[in-house]
């Protein structure tokens, strides 16, 4: 067998080594993240790997259950689930621990995630999820500062030419509640909206046919977007999206004018436990970093935003960080000699016994300099 | 059910949620510890938190087999294993994928470990392991080399009164197999040794009987304990331990020559498959914070050291780093200005609506200081 593919053969499908100059790129990416979401006043929690089944799978971990390993507690003789989601276990830790501090309540988190099936776009079983959730806080502010975040963050690690695409998952199904569509109607015209099928629309649609048909046709940039959906009459839940929805968009283009924002009138996909503003970051060269969106949490149905950035979607998109300068120093070298390198922001490679060759060596050893007569020297 | 025993019910046992400030507490550190490790040439791996049982229990995994959860993958119909230790995972990713990297291969890692059972002394089923392996390298210097940077590494995050306790695990078995004592002598001799039983190991003692006294009285402050050693005759193999142990230890009093390092010549136990110069770090107050040692790694044997930290031992020891300084940002305030802010290492917390009374606002939220008419003003 090649190496490649014994070295392949030696783990599960799906699961992967992170190995060195990767290992250290993705925990700088991280760290980096989690500064950004500190400085904007979300407090890092770190939720246990596995918990009780029923307190991972209900609410808005219920959709992952069938991506969710189990193991039996030997204690309590209840089923456990890995987390394939860190999300529901944010909202469990905002709704009880913390159910006292006062909201909004700002939390952010990063950490492991473990899922029975990949996909075909993402074969990855193992990935790292890091996150903010933003609890207890329903003013469109609220929403903007979510998006804002997430793009502040992204930019911050170097994730080049971001956009945001903002949508409302329930808001064709507002418009058809409002204008009185009977349920099955409303399934049919989902999916035609689903496979963005305009002769459809026109034909089940019935009252709600000509204003679905202008949501499809002015998704697209955010501006004309709204001015589209400020130019029809619309049911009065789906006219209370439409404010909140420009509110947030107002705030998002003040503070930052040359981000490019889209608007999708008509996309729910990907959005099931959202109820209000929902959104995805784009990287033009690698497609979706991260989404989020407006939920209820917990058992109060706390009104709550947050996001999701996936690690293994991002590190293609930012560049590498130079790798450390490497200096072999020779063996007998005093610690304190040592540690002035160190200090000076040197990597030490330390010889652990002499050797006649100290330039081989340290090309051997990937030291771009040695130390030699208390003096670093490049090695050619 | 009090709050307290609620939120303890909504974990299973052995395992916590760990909340804000204790969260970053323990992320600063582990960073730090990585920091330390990276400045003296180990490169950070990161292996899947899942692998094949037969991967991850064979070697030096098999004693964890009754402390390891496992699961079913969908995909190969194997079983796989939750790792209950990192430290083999780190050996399969050297001795097969870093296989032709140059030896000594340095290697560092940090993450999350699941355990089946607490034990009484550390009820905890999961914890965060950091830790260090440079495999391929057999120069005593080696020895010193992972020893001192635990130490520096722990001191470096605040862990205070630091002691290395140095043992040689196999050096008992080494002394009564070169003396000719049978198998069986040899291990009624082990138990009278770890009962510290002095007449036991008068009587079953045979030829090794005076030897083994000596070890067991001269078991304490290092240059006691290496003076001993050198005045008594050793087997063959023992001999050279003692000279390995002597030469670390000169080149550990060199470099630190403050640090207080004894000898237990008689320990093995927690040193189940260390073949040679092994070691526990102290700290005064909180007892063990790190073990390691030396070791064979893999299938090539390639012989090897390496340490372990445990995070939850570690962080009542250290000093809990100054909370940021949050600052209330009142709504309407331009993300540029709270940006300002930010890059001046605030911590701004964002109001998401007006309110009429900013100095209340900002105590709700636990900010010490608030921003008004662009200046940053304490709050009282």
């Amino acid at each position: 067998m090649p190496a490649d593919a014994l070295n392949a053969a030696l783990l599960p499908a799906g699961l992967h080594d992170v190995l060195p100059s990767e290992a250290a790129h993705e925990a700088v990416a991280v760290e980096r993240l989690l500064a950004e979401f500190a400085a904007h006043g979300y407090r890092r929690v770190d939720p246990p790997l596995v918990e009780f089944e029923e307190n991972l799978l209900s609410g808005a971990g219920a959709a992952m259950a069938k991506q969710t390993f189990r193991v039996m507690d030997p204690h309590s003789q209840r089923m456990m689930a890995v987390r394939a989601d860190i999300t529901p276990q944010i909202v469990r830790i905002a709704t009880t621990r913390l159910a006292n501090e006062p909201r909004p309540l700002r939390l952010c988190y990063a950490g492991p995630v473990l899922r029975v099936n990949g996909s075909q776009l993402r074969p990855e079983r193992q990935f790292t999820q890091v996150g903010v959730e933003l609890i207890g806080a329903s003013e469109p502010d609220s929403d903007a500062e979510v998006v804002l975040l997430a793009v502040q963050a992204l930019s911050a690690i170097g994730v080049p030419h971001l956009s945001v695409d903002l949508c409302v998952p329930k808001m064709v199904e507002r418009i058809c509640a409002g204008l009185g569509l009977p349920d099955d109607e409303i399934r049919a015209l989902r999916a035609a909206l689903d496979r963005k099928d305009v002769a459809a629309v026109a034909e089940v649609g019935g009252p709600a046919a000509a204003l679905l048909e202008t949501l499809m046709s002015a998704s697209g940039p955010a501006d004309r977007a709204i001015r589209a959906l400020t130019a029809v009459e619309l049911p009065e839940e789906a006219e209370l999206d439409r404010r909140r929805l420009t509110s947030a968009l107002a705030v998002i283009r003040a503070a930052m004018p040359t981000l490019t924002v889209t608007i999708d009138l008509v996309e729910h996909r990907g959005f099931g436990y959202q109820t209000g503003l929902s959104f995805t970051v784009f990287s033009r060269d690698v497609g979706e970093v991260g989404q989020g969106g407006r939920y209820q949490a917990g058992v109060g149905k706390e009104r709550s935003t947050g996001f999701t950035l996936y690690m293994d979607y991002i590190l293609p998109a930012i560049p590498v960080a130079a790798a450390p300068t490497r200096v072999f120093v020779p063996h007998g070298t005093p610690w304190t000699v040592a540690a002035g390198l160190r200090a000076d922001g040197w990597v030490t490679v330390a010889g652990l016994a002499p050797v006649t060759d100290a330039v081989a060596e340290a090309k051997r050893l990937q030291c771009g300099h040695r130390l030699a007569d208390g003096v670093v020297h490049p090695v050619e």
